[in-house]
Order: C-alpha cells, then structure tokens, then sequence
C-alpha cells in the first residue's frame, strides 16, 4: 500500500517541530570534481544522526492506542531511530540488529534506554527475529522502510526539499529498502524528478525494477554500505512506486563511495557514513550522464 | 583604523560566489542542556574548514596591482585560508605558523601550495617571522585580524546572518584576535548584539576591554583553543569596536570546549575543533546569564 497524499500531510504536521529542518548548502561541484553546481540537504544533522528519525517517530507516534512497547529490525540507523523515538514518546523499544552493525550504532540504540538484540547474519535474518518477537509477545512492529508511516515520515525530507530547491532540480537519495526513496518521491512528485543510488554491492531497488517486482538478490558483506543500506530486498512500496514513476537508479561502485566520503569531509568537513554518502558517490561518479542540469543530493548519515 | 560601510559593502560583493553561504540550523537547546531554542550557523562548512577563508580571500583580492606574493601569521587557519586564497588570485603565499600548529593545519597549508615555516613559540612570534620576512622580500603581509580587509572579508559572515536570523538575536561568536568578532559586530550594527567568546586560558579581549585598549597578555599554551584563538593581543581594531559598542565578552573554561565539541558531535554530527566550538561552549556555560531569548551560536572551524 502505497502512502496516500493525506499519509504525507499527516506526518509533515505531526513531525512539524519534532524534527529537524535540516539545511541545504551550495556548493561549486568543482570543489569535488564535478563539472557544474551542486546542493547539499544536510540531512546527517537529524536527530539521531540520520533521515531514519523521521520515519521512526512518524511510525511510534501512530502506534494503537494503548501499546506500550515496539519492536523493530535494523542495520543500525532504524534501530537507534526507532529507540530515540520510542524514548521521545515514553514507550520501550526492543531492537535486533545484525552483529557487524557498527559499534556507534548500537550504542545509540543502548543509550536511547532500548533493548538490544545482536543477531547472527544480514537485515534479513534481523528482520525475521524482530518479526517473531514482534508476534511472540504482542509488541508493534515498525518496520524500517516498507511500512505506510514509515515512508509518509521519510516523506517529509522531501516536503522540506520542497520549500528549499526550485521546481526541476534533480533530487539524488541513497537507496537501501527505498522507504526515503519512496518518500521522496512522493513528496516531489510531478515537481522534482528523484533519482535512487544504491551500492553496486546491493542492487536491491534497480534488480527490482528489472524484474517489475521486489526480488531476493545476493548482498556482497564486505560491501562498505552493506550496514545501511544492505537490505535484500527492496520494498514493496518503494518498487511499487519507482515502477509508477519510472525511477531512475543509479549505482555507485565502493571506491567511489568511499572517495566520496572522503571528499565530503576534506573540501565540506562534512562527517558522512558510506550509506549516507552514497547518493553524493553515484553523483559524482555518473556527472556526465545525469539528466539536467541542477543536482540536489541528500547526506544521509553519520553514523560510522 | 575601523572598517567603514564601504569596505563592508565591497567585501560583499567582493566575496560573493566565492565564499560558501553557509546555511543555519534550529535545534531544540535541551537536546544539548540549554533552556531554549538555539540557531547554529555552519561556518566551519566554508573553505578551508573555517570562517577565515573570507577575510583571506577579500585581502588577497585587494593587494596592490602588480603584486605576486603575499605572506601571513597563523596558529593554522589563517594560514590555510591565505593559502587557499593566493592559490585562488594566482598568487604565491608563504605562511609562518607556531610549530605547535595542528597536523591538519599545516597539511592543508601544504596542499594549497604554500611555503610553510615553523616557528618556536606562539603565535605571537610567528607573526614577527612574518613582518620581517614581508619586509624583507618586499611581499605584501595579510594579517590574521587587525587590518580592514581581514575584517571586512570576516564581516560577511554577519550580512548573510542578517538575512538569515531576525532582528533582536543575540549572536555568540568565539575571538582570538577579534577579527571576526569586529566584522560581525559592525555587520550586524543596530540589528543585532553580538557578544564575543574567549577561552578562559586566553582572554585578550576581555583584558583589552578592561585595560581600555589591547594589552599583552599571558596565553596559557596547554589550553585547548590555543592554535585558533591564543592570541597575546587583542587586535586594535577588535577593541575599539568593543569599546565602541560595549560590548559583552563570555569566558568558556576548557573543560566546558571539550563538553561542547562532545555535544556537537554526538547529538548533531557536526564536527567542530575547540576554537569552533568556544561560542557554543560559551552558551551552554553561562545559559541561566544570557541577554536574550533568542540565541544564535557561531560554529566557526573544524580543523582538528
């Protein structure tokens, strides 16, 4: 089920002062070694040190009334949002990662008082367990990117990008489960076109368009952005609505991620992970091919 | 000599598209323990990792035709920002800095192509190096805050903050020397008060006020914003605004830099050296003293 235009108005006023605005920044792409102008949403500056707050807090403040605890699955990002979340709105979170997220991310999701769960594998595997605990013992499940409130709260990345960037920029997201993908897109719909990048490592969103339908593919471990956005598989929304929309995607090789990481803190002192470098990588890495001429590109995260 | 409207005003057209606008950002003051709503301006996002890159590229824009070299003192951001700005005029630099001048420093003034010497001492002895090398090869000397053009160039930061924050803010900005505290101040004239923060270990400014004029004081060479704001004087300039607008000076103890830059970091990923971060550790330290209600911090550098 795809969020309705009503999803996104309710999320934009039900975060409206509960999240950051995060600001955008010019730059002259020559800084980075791109041949024109480039805008930065500086979205590595949300609360928890990620756009997954949005999503997060939009999901546990919808919760039925009456619950008192939520579960979810993550590669880290999710899991210390949704934990800052349920802490935001007095309810306790329990959140199962894979054991290779990263140190600083679990113990965000500690510090944020939630329980924490390590398990052994990908997201995937991760996902089943939250799931089972979820049904075991009664608590809400808030999915990390194929949820209705879980996108309509991401979506308001793009109804901010809406009031900052004129009509016709194109808009560069980094794609995991493609819920911020999703959300974006919907917000700017019709206004901006919203490009995805993912890892060459976990093509889950382009195998998905390929195939017209959300696909298991084969996540490289090693992979540098595997702990953000290594998910499987892409979600339904998000395939659903890239199909709609005829999303481009674009994929980003790990040299140019971390190139980009790099670049983003030598010439911006920006702290970026690999995942919320991604879209800022694929930008670069694809400058000559991109279509138009005014590029936006979100910094996702920095939590690594 | 004080800058007057018209140095203001070519500075900015001067600088503009060559200096970053740097953007702001609202953040709730209780996620960092502060009774309030706070505004952050990124200046430490500008070139070359700090506000200095402006007084640096004004100067170096204005040096006498027919010039080809330039020369400057700096614990290291200066001297970054003079480097960067010959490499933009087409110039050549040559930079002297304490040899106890951050890593960081040094490389980035390497990078941008200048000459680097190091000096036994402060700052202090540094910019003596400089004069006399100047005078010596006859090469035109940018100093680090007490002359117009540096002033001017640093007094952008506060005519994009009048676009940004409203009238009646009070602005916080951190001072060595006073160049950016003197440029902001005259920018921001009638509009908005703007209070100066010195690290408890070096308070030139506060001593200058008090003296009525800028007087030698003893830096504390352990404190931890010695290479950005340690210097032994007061600028003439920086005093004489202050006197001018009795001004207010904040004294940050270092303990209270440490816990500000901890703050910065972890709950909004932005990374800030301790001299970038003294404004803000000045607000959180004397939050209950504030003038105001409305507060917004500078965060002025990131080379650390």
């Amino acid at each position: 089920m795809i969020p309705t235009d009503e999803d996104l108005a309710q999320a934009r006023v039900r975060l409206r002062d509960r999240v950051r605005r995060t600001p955008i920044l010019h730059i002259d792409g020559r800084d980075v070694g791109f041949p024109g102008a480039l805008t930065l949403k500086l979205e590595q500056l949300q609360h928890t040190g990620s756009f997954k707050a949005r999503g997060a807090l939009n999901a546990v403040l919808t919760i039925p009334a009456g619950a008192t605890s939520v579960t979810a699955a993550s590669g880290g990002n999710h899991g210390a949002a949704v934990a800052w979340a349920a802490h935001q709105a007095g309810v306790h979170a329990t959140i199962f990662v894979p054991s290779f997220s990263p140190q600083v991310k679990q113990d965000a999701i500690r510090r944020y008082g939630a329980d924490l769960h390590l398990v052994d594998g990908f997201y995937a595997d991760a996902l089943q367990a939250s799931r089972q605990y979820a049904a075991d013992h009664e608590v809400v499940h808030v999915d990390a990117y194929d949820e209705v409130a879980t996108v309509a709260g991401q979506s308001t990345v793009g109804s901010e990008l809406a009031e900052q960037i004129p009509v016709g920029d194109v808009v560069i997201v980094g794609c995991g489960g493609g819920g911020l993908f999703a959300g974006v897109s919907l917000a700017l719909r019709g206004r901006n076109k919203v490009i995805a990048a993912e890892p060459e490592t976990a093509p889950s969103l382009a195998s998905a368009i390929a195939a017209g339908r959300p696909v298991d593919i084969d996540v490289d471990r090693t992979g540098v952005a595997v702990d953000s956005l290594g998910a499987r598989r892409a979600g339904a929304i998000a395939t659903a609505v890239a199909l709609d929309q005829r999303s481009q995607v674009l994929l980003a090789p790990d040299q140019a991620i971390r190139r980009a990481q790099r670049q983003l803190w030598d010439n911006l002192r920006i702290a970026a992970e690999p995942g919320g470098a991604t879209a800022f990588a694929a930008a670069l890495h694809h400058a000559r091919d991109l279509p138009g001429e005014r590029i936006t590109v979100l910094i996702s995260g920095a939590n690594s």
